[in-house]
């Protein structure tokens, strides 16, 4: 008799896994379990789409669940797993369309079930036109909203969700503001990186207010938001937009008896089998994962890692092997024409866990600089003090910046000093890079920093 | 008394190793002889001055023979170092504005006297209207050429210079014939990847021949080129450049009895001294280099190498302490809006060193797929079979596509194997890369390859 694997979630990483797994082994009976309506889509997408940049959500979906269910895998939709019996090995099954309940047995058990935003707990954060930008339901929503041509809108949060929707606001023609907490937008460069991407969203025209404490929401007499209160005041919006991160969503893990980690997400082996079970395993926003420069396990939610993480599951449950060694933190962004790259440990980051660091930063250009449209750009570096190794980089630029990002990534995965990097065989043309890469200047500084100690 | 060092060629490589040197040890005495008049240009730039993308010669130039001498080189132009003497420690100079020659004595000699065209061996080619592209007076006479409003021209030759020149006479308006004796152009790529280029390069409306032996040139009653004779027929031509490559310039240290490499270019150690000499250095497009994937001495004459080598050598001279490890053979270029890349090893260049490889080749798209914008890019991996090593990676695609070779190059540095390179934490976002970035794709895809044998 062929063995059962039920999925948990059919987004990004449990479809993966599921696929994976088929592929690999086909003999596998597969059933998935979605809450939601949507299968394999591109979270990520949901900014450009409710941007305008993208104008059809059907773009935003990899795989149908037609498709899912011609490749022999029993999608289930509206179907939440509401609890797990790891003795048993059952799943409880709430069937929102039948509005019934079962329960499925399984052999292996993949959970893939994300993450959810962090609302945060202020009155009125659950009026109409205060949205979140999780799934493709929220854009529709949040499409629906921008239908009532709202003139103001405000971005609760910062970070890349908060950033990307700012610029998709603004795409819209609102006026629109950002209220962060942090010291600048983009928490997750340092501060003085974060400081760039202020300036040019103010050059742009978004407002940007920094350590802002969100006290609450107002609402007219139709129950829709009109304003947003803080310690800085009162912000009139037509429309809010929830950019204030996400945790993983391990409610069902956690209620079945499964050890959770240090930032609330499953914990697995390279395999992605989750530490101490026997046949469950898990990929994707609701599990954390090993960062490659510190040790320490991270929660990153990003749909490259849910994707990467799922199908090594796959391989692996299939009877393949395949291991996920982990991440150094490589994001990229954009709010407009600015580009926003970072990856590895920020100055915090590295004094949280105890390495002692030295920074540089160059301003440099993104083609030689006599080319046109060579653009600007700017590299920091931080670097171990003693060894010289590369903890951590951020770029921030116009054209051609953000990718740079990668060099460092493959960087920090070899463990590489600055003085080896900065002796790197990067392409160079005048079209594409200054002859020393802007990449290349700043490790080259860093080098003469850690010498001179 | 201060040491006195002689540098041989003033530009990129000469220039670095010198402002180096002084840097560090401000008490040198140095002295830089060039036969030409201009020091420190960026050579890679010529195509572009010439195609009017770079309307201003002087953008070119990085530092100008006031800017050097207002360090304190003591820089001589026109002064051409006809021989060397190293038993009695002295170089012969021949002083061309002065038209007299004297003897100059040095404590250590740099030689940077970079590499020359290979010039085609057949009747004609000294005619007027045949152009190389090597120096800023080069270019000079290439303007002067197209002055005259040439309607057809003919480049020999289908390398980076053949086909960035290709792309400049085509910018100023002339009917351009590429004539190259490969089976396709940009011969330092696998002819699969190049057959890519030569379709992109008739769609533009480049006419390009392949596997054309060069029988010699016509010219009219005033001497100047009318047309290019082959084994395939008589190209009428106007104008005519040559790009068919260069040799290490090592005459003067030939006649000097220094030992060449296989290449006939100068062997260094990882210091950049000149192997069995004392005092003697070298640096650029003179010397070989290590190609850190097969571990062979290699010719790359590229301006990025040349800069870097000059700054280790003039560290090293000036008493501090730096490493020319080596290159991977990185190479970008572009033709109009297709973009090329290449490094580490071809498929020929697996089978001359003794690898046994396989070879994978993807097609994909330099942003998320819905994303505006969104460009082909094809990615070829060359794998050492047995253990899946990188050995060699090309891509040619449009906007965004050249340097993801970056990636490629960092990873052959660290001899990573495509199983590793496929993991890796590379940035994501929708304007940036599918969630897959192409380089993965392509690395997952050998890793696949190299299991199943």
């Amino acid at each position: 008799m062929s063995e059962r694997v039920v999925v948990v979630g059919a987004d990004a990483a449990g479809m993966s896994a599921a696929s994976q797994a088929k592929r690999v082994d086909d003999s596998l009976e597969i059933v998935a379990l979605e809450r939601g309506t949507h299968t394999s889509y591109s979270a990520c997408g949901i900014p450009y789409w409710v941007g305008g940049v993208v104008p059809d959500v059907d773009a935003l979906v990899t795989r149908t669940p037609k498709q899912h269910r011609a490749n022999g895998i029993d999608l289930r939709l509206r179907s939440e797993a509401t609890a797990v019996d790891l003795d048993r090995r059952e799943v409880e099954v709430r069937d929102h369309a039948g509005a019934s309940t079962y329960r499925l047995g399984f052999d292996h058990l993949v959970l893939a079930t994300g993450a959810r935003p962090r609302r945060p707990d202020v009155p009125g954060v659950d009026a109409a036109g205060i949205h979140g930008v999780q799934t493709l339901d929220d854009g529709e929503r949040l499409l629906e909203s921008l239908e009532r041509t709202p003139r103001r809108g405000v971005v609760v949060g910062g970070g890349y969700i908060g950033v990307e929707m700012a610029e998709a606001m603004f795409l819209r023609g609102l006026e629109v503001t950002v209220l962060t907490r942090s010291a600048e937008p983009m928490a997750t460069l340092d501060p003085d990186m974060g400081n760039q991407v202020h300036r040019a969203m103010e050059g742009i025209g978004i407002d940007v207010r920094t350590e802002v404490r969100l006290d609450g929401f107002e609402t007219g007499p139709d129950g829709r938001v009109t304003a947003v209160g803080t310690d800085a005041g009162t912000f009139p919006a037509d429309l809010v937009v929830l950019g204030t991160g996400v945790a993983p969503e391990t409610t069902l893990a956690r209620e079945a008896g499964l050890t959770l980690g240090r930032w609330g997400g499953l914990v697995t082996d390279l395999q992605m089998r989750v530490f101490d079970t026997d046949g469950v395993w898990a990929a994707g926003d609701c599990v954390e994962s090993i960062d490659l420069v510190s040790g320490n396990r991270v929660h990153v939610a990003l749909g490259t890692h849910a994707n990467k993480q799922g199908r090594v599951l796959g391989t692996n449950l299939g009877g393949g092997y395949a291991t996920f060694p982990g991440v150094v933190g490589t994001a990229v962004s954009k709010v407009c024409e600015l580009e926003i790259a970072r990856t590895g440990l920020r100055e915090a980051d590295c004094d949280a866990v105890g390495f002692r660091w030295l920074a540089v930063t160059v301003d440099s250009t993104t083609r030689a600089g006599y080319y046109p449209d060579a653009a600007p750009i700017t590299v920091k570096l931080v670097v171990e003090q003693r060894t010289g190794r590369l903890l951590g980089g951020q770029i921030v630029g116009r054209e051609g910046a953000a990718k740079r990002v990668d060099i460092l990534a493959v960087a920090l995965w070899n463990r590489m000093t600055v003085e080896e990097i900065a002796l790197l065989d990067l392409g160079y043309a005048p079209p594409f890079s200054p002859v020393w890469d802007p990449v290349l200047i700043a490790a080259r500084k860093a080098a003469d920093a850690v010498r001179t100690g």
